[in-house]
Order: C-alpha cells, then structure tokens, then sequence
C-alpha cells in the first residue's frame, strides 16, 4: 500500500493536502536560469522549488508535456527531477495516458515500472481495457480523468448520457471495473473550477481519492474546496501559481512563500513564514 | 499542405492507404535481434521493416506506448526511427495526447515542432481546449479519437448523449471548434471493428480523413472497410499483423509478404511478390 503509505504520514506529519505541480518550461522560469539551456536549467529550478517546499508538500506531479517538448533533454530532465523528488513525497505523472489494452499495459510499464512514479492520471474515453491494465498495480494511485478543471470540461464531461452527466459515468463505470480493494487504488481528477458538482461527487464517494487541479493560476478557491471535501482522502493541485511566485534570485523562496500562503488560505497549517530558504544563486 | 501533398503523391504512386504501425518492443521482435538490446533492437528491426515495405506503404504509425516504457533509451528508438523513415512518407504519432490548453500547445510543440511528424492521435474528453491548440498546426492532420477499434470503445463512446452517440457529439463538436478551411487538417480515429457505423460516419462526413485502426490482429476486415469507405481519404493502419509475420532472420520480407497480402485483400494493388528483399542477418 505504498501510496496510501506516503499519504496517511505525508499528511499527518505535514498537515497539508498540497500538490505542488512541476510544469516546468524554460520560457517561464527566472532569466537568470535560461543560459543554463535544457536540460539543466529545468533540473536547476525544479531542484530549488522541491528543497524549498518539501516539508510543506504532499505530493509533487510531473505534467510530462512540459518535458516531451523538449525531447530527449525534456525527459533527462523529467529523470534528474523524479531522483531530487524525497522518498517520501508523493510522485504523480500527469500524463493522461490511455490506448486499447496491449498499449495502456505499455504506458503502465512505462510510469509504474521503468520510472516508478506513485501515481499516474489516465483518460477515459477508451473505455475498459485502456484503463484496466494501470489499476493492476495495487499499490499505486491511478487517477481516471472525470471532470476536468479546464473550460473544454463542459464540452463533452457535462453531456447527459441517461439521467446522469459523463463525468459520473466515467466514475461509476471505473469503479465497477474494479473489485472493492482494488477501487482503493482507483482516484478520479474532479477541477476545483466547479464547487457545485466537487461536493455533490464528494458526498457520493466519500472514500474516493480526488485530485484536485484549478486552483491558483486557473481560479478555484482552496478554502472553498478544502470545506466542500470535508477530510475526505484528496490531494490538491497547484502549480503556476507556486513554481512561478517570482521570476527572480528569490524564486524558491517565494515558492515557499507562495505554498505557505494557501496553506493559510486553507487554514491547515500554521507553519512559519521564517523558515530559512537560501536565495538560489 | 504538407500531410495532403504527401497523402495524394503517395496514395497515386503507390496505390495505397496502408498505413504500418510499428508497435516494436524487444520481446516481440524475433529472438535473433534481442542481443543487440534497446535501443539498437528496436532500431535494427524497424529499419528493416520500412526498407521492406516502404513502396508499399503511405504512412508509418508510431505508439509512443511501446517506446516510452524504455524510457530514455526508448526515445532514442523513436528518434532513429523517424529518421528512417523516408521523406515522402506520412508520419504518425499515436500519442492520444490531451490535456487543459496551455499543456496542449506544449504536446504539440513536441510532435509538431520538436520531432516535426506529420499527424498526431489526440483524446478528446477534455474537449475544446484540450484540442484546438494542434489543430493550429495547419499543414498537419490531428486525428481525434471518435470511434475507436477496442472492446472498450463501447463503454463511453456508444452512450447516447441525446439523440446521438458520444462518438458522433465528438466528430461534429470537434468540426464547429475550426473553420472548413482548418476541417480539412482535422481527421477522426474510426476502428474498423464497427463497420455498420463506419459505413454511416463515411456517409455523413465524405470527405473527412479517417485513421482506421483495428484491421488484423484485432479482427477488422480490410475489403469491407475499403469497399465502405469508398474512395474516401482515409489511412487503414496495421500493425503486428505485418510487423510480427515472422519471427525468423526473414523477418522483413515477411512482413513485405504481409502487407502484399493485405493489399491484394483490398484488391488495391497488384504488385509483384518477387520484388527482392534481402534477408536480414
């Protein structure tokens, strides 16, 4: 039970339900990184932003896209961040894999095997034997997109498909999929962006692990969401809105900063803001 | 019109639509290249295939799945891969990427611009956002997933979402998200497992490009999907039916034989099988 393992201490000893998401671009980060190039510049400030937030954190997620741009220094970079990554710390690849079985069993070696992440978000739309061979691997948190943060959410998620919308489908179908224990592994990404629908689904799978993304640079409110969860088992999201706090010498520092801020907002924690964070250099 | 100038060069010279998927991992490749380990094996392997059946086939399609469980010596492959593959060929990656807008466009960026292929797969639960940033590509082909080949395309994509299934809300929702002029770059995965409803969708869009997956080892039939599609622009993918024909140091005129094979089926093509192709060693 190794994700729930790194869950319940994670969260008992930090107090926090925070993910902090690495999407990383050479574009985005301080000027004073870029003539480092790719890939050290993306392991250089990714470096900083996990030392500075590390105790504050539950989990880090890897958005991949943000690596593959690169190529292969993308995923040298992807690599190097996963081993600055504590062993305690949660790893999520968001990677929103899915294909017919044979292929998804592929993307499953890829994520749970070859790079032994925690946790991996998967699509739906392909149905049962895209999604089947990620929730073999017992002991990791498979994240099934339900209902998306994004505005492209309402396009096809909120569709009623027979007295319920897709995106509840898209859960009651995974759910059946699996046996009980194995629904243990089995989470869905629910977007902070819609407060209604988060606590309806929150009072309907009270037990369910959520991740939670919207928050920060795409609007949703943390305290609002923090409330409509109610303790139940969830990791939310942020990242633009911590990684990018400052394009300056002092970015991990306003990393921290910035992750202390929601805590607060979410009223969590009441960590210091004191804590020594050496300026990056 | 960089995807349809080699579309309609390639399928007048060649008198093809055949597209050879090369979903290459080392324990299916014949026992003989394994020594040679990743990435060198899958590399070995999949030169020889093109070299064997490149006049033969229109596109090459390359699922990331089976290359990225190797990780970094798996992208290695996939870049040696593509630059095997000639000029005039199509190249696609089946990604079935997808994800909220600003990731997209970093997804795009990386097969698009970075590896600089021709066409992508693209999942489209997470709807406009999620989709528009490839479709700005406007000398490629996207292909979204509509109607896909495997067992589970009838968990999502068959609900009826008002008078129409899913599949179809995707085609045409997808279609309203461009112009006609940008439609044309816009094409739709349609397995050739459903051939009732492809006959229908082929009928309804005539002059969409389709991306046919799911003719050999899943079971479609490749003349009724040719007499169904009826001239229409569309790309019929096969994968281990050709690439796995053999397992012996004759592994690339095998798969040479195969695909003859399949194009005879279609009556498309009426090669000679004598064309030399040397036996790997």
């Amino acid at each position: 039970m190794r994700f729930w393992q790194k869950y319940h201490q994670g969260r008992s000893q930090k107090r926090s339900m925070l993910c902090i998401g690495l999407d990383t671009t050479l574009e985005q980060i301080p000027p004073h990184l870029h003539s480092l190039g790719v890939p050290e510049a993306l392991i250089e400030f990714n470096r900083h932003i996990i030392e500075a937030t590390q105790d504050l954190a539950l989990a880090y997620k890897i958005n991949l896209a943000f690596y593959e741009q690169y190529g292969l220094d993308g995923w040298i970079a992807f690599e190097r961040t996963l081993e600055a990554i504590p062993p305690e710390c949660i790893v999520i690849a968001d990677a929103k894999r899915g294909d017919i079985g044979n292929t998804s069993t592929a993307y499953a070696k890829a994520f749970y095997e070859k790079y032994d992440c925690d946790s991996l978000t998967v699509a739906p739309y392909m149905g049962q034997d895209s999604v089947a061979p990620f929730l073999e691997y017992a002991d990791r948190m498979t994240f099934v997109l339900a209902l998306t943060s994004n505005a492209g959410s309402h396009d096809f998620q909120r569709l009623d498909v027979g007295h319920k919308p897709l995106y509840r489908a898209v859960i009651e179908s995974s759910m059946a999929w699996t046996t009980p224990e194995g629904a243990r592994n089995l989470g869905f990404v629910i977007g902070a962006t819609h407060p209604q629908e988060f606590t309806e689904l929150r009072q309907s799978f009270p037990d369910t692990m959520f991740l939670i993304p919207g928050v920060g640079a795409q609007g949703g409110d943390i305290a609002s969401i923090i409330s409509a969860n109610a303790g139940a088992p969830a990791l939310i999201n942020i990242s633009r809105a911590v990684i990018y706090a400052s394009q300056k010498q002092d970015f991990a520092a306003a990393a921290r900063n910035a992750t202390l801020s929601f805590l607060e907002q979410a009223q969590l924690v009441h960590y210091s803001r004191h804590k020594h964070v050496e300026e990056n250099n």
